[in-house]
């Protein structure tokens, strides 16, 4: 029996869950928020709806874990640091280096924050978490997951872009994809669901959250994914653009007498999206509260839209689809945009059945009887994914 | 009985066809080529296969027109200038302005100039043609027929950029498409050839050529398209890179040392698409005489991916196909790239003739009897478009 921690560090975050291995049961899970930022948050659930819960000034990374671990004995959970016996880092970008989850040494982490130029917003972060434990627990085994890991598969005429050469051969431009774990956990779950070998399946993932993206998986292999050189790309999300002509880049900045191209990829990763198309919320569910407005339903028409339109790609690439799976927040939660998605398909036999449909975070097939197409609401669980990583790898 | 004819006009050429109207005969058609610089060339082909063609320095659209209006009375092709009784334009962008071909004025040509913000490249050319005819043919109508406008049916989902609303509002940043007139034809002519009202079909047509777009044609009318705001977005084109993750724009200015987003852009639509992927050439007739080299491969897989990936998107967004129509230079003539465009189709039930295939600028169905989804070579004719729409708006 084993204790692992697997961690997802942001800038000003650090969320964790702590498994039971193998057993895969979570004992404790909780967040540290406003690190380095006045009236940190920090929260620990447990036990039987157990919450733990404090207000304090939490400087940085360093301190938070240390924090964590204190609290984590001073409740009884562990009975002392050394019950841990590894940690899993999640870390965005992991370029053309990292095929899979790996140890982390000396090199492994400098390379994590080379790769910044690709993850700028993630990769510095999660590399902050990956410090902060090994300085705490220097002799505990820490893996890192990477969410490109997944879509390393891709073939080269998917992953490169129509721009010359040289630019991937010298600068590594080129699609990366994100959110691999979650991909990769919803298509393995999708073949358990449909009790079928995952080599056989062609499979198209939805991870719907405030960063959404679509993947093509061909046999458990991603060959396909909507997300590009970044994050940014793809379908429309909560604050993000997606796909947009790259000349309007140049229209825009001239209108809004902007110089640092900089300022207006900001604008495309954080004021765009469904918060730019209303100018009321990037939260799906404020905008389902506020459909009587044409914006929110212009809005959620491109929302659903954009996602249809992908999955419509990914069947020519796969030359077909065995299985559309939905997750992540929206994905799980929001049965009227699956609906709205799952529309533009049943020409191509694919229906769902309206009552499976009404369902929340639970895992279920939510397609009809008849459907040549089997539809299926998965609640992702990346944290599990790196928990078994670390397991993976401590052997 | 009357004679019309329709202009394309570019910075440095002059395109033209003469018809006999209503009858839709080809009388005449030539081009002027490298206008302002030495050694223009002019060239004139009518009759029996006869040829008319000389090397003269003209300086402007001016003296080309002057020059060609004198030619065809010489040639006895004319009797004299009054038996022209219309003239078209081709206009690439009309903006949201211009839903449908118009008689151009005052007004209507101010408008066209004001629009080169959407066609830098385009519109300040088609002006300059417009008005050369204007002053040696005052009295003679004289039609704008935009590239844009069979495009403007757009639903607002689908033209809308998920970019803050007020870049709309303000700026009128969106979807507007190009390659319309072709488009319309295709579509137009396909429903004939199926012997089917066009108002009962969804047809997704692919005008490939040196510049390329996919539309999704539902019941005759426009519904979605894959270039953008300008003639950059969509799929790989010669040497457009289509559709690119916006963040890569910043990266590459960085690692370029570029300091002016038109110098990125700029290089996205000259030196990208099968040029910057190959090195080789913009031409898929060279590239095709290459397919031993690696770097020809897969831009060629890249530029059919593409393709497929768009057509597969307007499946869903029609929820259905009847028909799929290909045209323009390559659309036309080369079978292995149809081939290879409709093999991620069999799928749903889309599957080519080969024998039929093997066939290069003539109208045919090219798909097996048994195809659900008919395929079918459309040469495309937008000069006849444009005189059509002369004679319409004559009368």
């Amino acid at each position: 029996m084993s204790k692992t921690i697997a961690i997802n560090a942001g800038s000003s975050s650090l969320k964790w869950q702590l498994y039971q291995m193998p057993n895969e049961e979570v004992i404790a899970k909780g967040i540290v928020e406003r690190i380095g930022l006045n009236d940190s948050i920090f929260t620990i659930k447990y036990g039987n709806d157990e919450k733990y819960e404090e207000i304090v000034d939490i400087n940085d990374h360093d301190v938070a874990v240390k924090m964590l671990l204190d609290k984590l004995t001073e409740l009884k959970i562990l009975a002392s640091y050394n019950e841990i016996t590894g940690v899993g880092h999640r870390v965005v970008a992991g370029g053309e280096d990292f095929k899979d989850s790996v140890v982390i040494d000396a090199e492994v982490l400098a390379k994590i924050e080379k790769l910044a130029d690709l993850a700028p917003l993630h990769n510095p972060a999660n590399a902050m978490g990956i410090k902060a434990f090994k300085k705490i627990l220097p002799e505990i085994i820490s893996v890192a997951v990477f969410d490109t890991a997944f879509h390393t598969t891709m073939p080269k005429h998917n992953f490169l872009y129509s721009i010359p050469t040289e630019y991937y051969d010298k600068y590594a431009a080129r699609k990366y994809g994100a959110h691999g774990t979650s991909h990769k956990y919803v298509a393995d779950r999708a073949a358990e669901m449909l009790g079928r070998p995952i080599e056989e399946l062609k499979i198209i993932t939805c991870h719907l959250g405030n960063g959404a993206s679509i993947t093509a998986v061909d046999g458990g292999k991603s060959v396909d994914t909507s997300m590009g050189f970044t994050p940014l790309a793809g379908v429309t999300m909560g604050t993000r653009s997606g796909d947009i002509d790259p000349s309007l880049l140049a229209y825009l900045m001239e209108k809004l007498e902007l110089t640092d191209i900089k300022d207006m990829i900001n604008i495309l990763n954080k004021q765009s999206g469904l918060l730019g198309l209303t100018g009321i919320s990037s939260d799906m569910r404020d905008l389902e509260a506020n459909m009587d407005k044409e914006a929110v339903q212009v809005a959620y028409d491109i929302f659903t839209d954009r996602i249809r339109k992908y999955i419509g790609s990914y069947v020519t690439v796969l030359n077909g689809v065995d299985a559309i799976v939905f997750t992540a927040g929206i994905g799980e939660n929001d049965a009227h945009v699956r609906s709205e998605v799952i529309k533009g398909m049943t020409w191509f036999g694919c229906e769902l059945d309206d009552e499976k449909n009404n369902v929340r975070g639970k895992e279920s097939v939510i397609s009809t009887e008849d459907s040549k197409v089997k539809v299926l609401l998965i609640p992702t669980d990346e944290e599990l994914m790196i928990a078994r990583d670390v397991e993976r790898l401590r052997k």
